[in-house]
């Protein structure tokens, strides 16, 4: 097995990220995400839980874009785990950013219940289903739901954020019915919904999420988010969300 | 109370429609109801049942958009089903279009349960609440889920519908959580959902959703569906939906 790092620079603050080839590198879903949770309609969160928080992409974004104090990333695989802290202490940022090695179904306990001002996730889209090759494999993990549920991340969120707190998401539009019916089972309710399209004209490829504990049912829809123009370059609004970052 | 009345042309089949300026006028959402179901991926359907059929508008185009013998439409308020079923002589239709006016929580007892190959319903958008003015006003009722909820709706529509039949809706997007909910709740599984919007770029107003009786669970999004183009025109769409009608 090979292990190939890159550094890549993130273009907000001077962040810098390592990203290993054999691992889950992020995308734009991931940026997607940090941009959505740092403009949730709550107040301006002090503490974020990040799940399935990979190499630390998000909790490293969010120092950026919120002035949250304490920021957990909880990562079950520890080579990830370990590359999410290399990233922490590459960008200084120990202070801020705490990473967990555990499964994030052990959070209820090693967490405050009832204390984070938002819990983001950008978890694996596919259920696990029969037929996996390798579900040892870290790829396998962090694409299929094998070693955590949709269930399980929504309800541990559920325990851990105080009321009115706010769970944002990015999934697969095919897994929208999972999502607001489990949101809602635990009492978590949908607040904002935003398809994203790949361009203008094109069926919306993700979804993102903004639920509220105990909130009230109202589901507000976002104006949809094109990734690209129609001339295929980076729309207005992505250049928008890189650029803010800069 | 004045009874305005006028007759308009549907542009297809050369059927005509009765309004009334009283009641609930048909608007852009029925023709878009009757064109999504009449697309389903179902097999061609033989019996069909309209749920709140009003003036009648989506039986009478479910004639021209299929080949269905048997459509039932269903309505509440008796002036409102007497004119729905002058729509029905006016067009001829009396051997293959049932209006019946009655509450459609009723449904279960005097129609045969597992017969339905589709259910379609346009229904009264808002909730209750308190504060309605006046609850017997045609318009309220149209409007507000005065005499039956989502609810009623979604479980006398899974008791009616053959294993695999399918229910067809039109709904604001902000009850999405609520119908998604309600639907898998009934064992009808969301298994399609098309956002309208006014225009490109603008957030949809309107959500078309097909739920499959005992369906296995994978909602396909399809692509956006925009009202006007961006010079305010009826977009392409549109006019082929219309168009088809002529």
């Amino acid at each position: 097995m090979s292990y190939i790092e890159r550094i890549d620079d993130l273009q907000i603050n001077n962040l810098k990220l390592i990203q290993n080839s054999d691992h889950f590198c992020f995308g734009v879903d991931a940026v997607l995400l940090a941009n959505y949770a740092s403009t949730s309609k709550g107040k301006q969160p002090d503490k974020i839980l990040d799940l399935c928080c990979g190499n630390g992409i998000i909790p490293v974004l969010l120092t950026a874009k919120t002035e949250a104090h304490h920021i957990v990333g909880v990562e079950i695989q520890s080579d990830v785990a370990d590359l999410a802290q290399r990233n922490v202490e590459l960008n200084g940022l120990q202070r801020r950013v705490e990473i967990i090695c555990d499964d994030l179904k052990n959070c209820g306990e090693i967490l405050s219940a009832n204390s984070f001002d938002i819990v983001t996730c950008n978890p694996p889209y596919k259920e696990a289903g029969g037929g996996l090759v390798n579900e040892a494999d870290a790829l396998t993990i962090a694409r299929h739901e094998v070693k955590c549920t949709l269930s399980d991340i929504i309800s541990v969120s559920a325990k851990l954020l105080r009321e009115g707190g706010r769970l944002c998401m990015v999934h697969r539009p095919e897994r929208l019915v999972d999502l607001l019916t489990l949101m809602r089972q635990n009492r978590l309710e949908p607040k904002r919904l935003r398809m994203v399209h790949p361009k203008p004209g094109k069926t919306a490829n993700l979804v993102l999420i903004e639920a509220a504990k105990y909130g009230k049912p109202k589901l507000f829809l976002d104006p949809p988010l094109y990734v690209y123009n129609e001339n295929g370059e980076y729309s207005d609004e992505i250049n928008e969300i890189y650029e803010r970052q800069g």
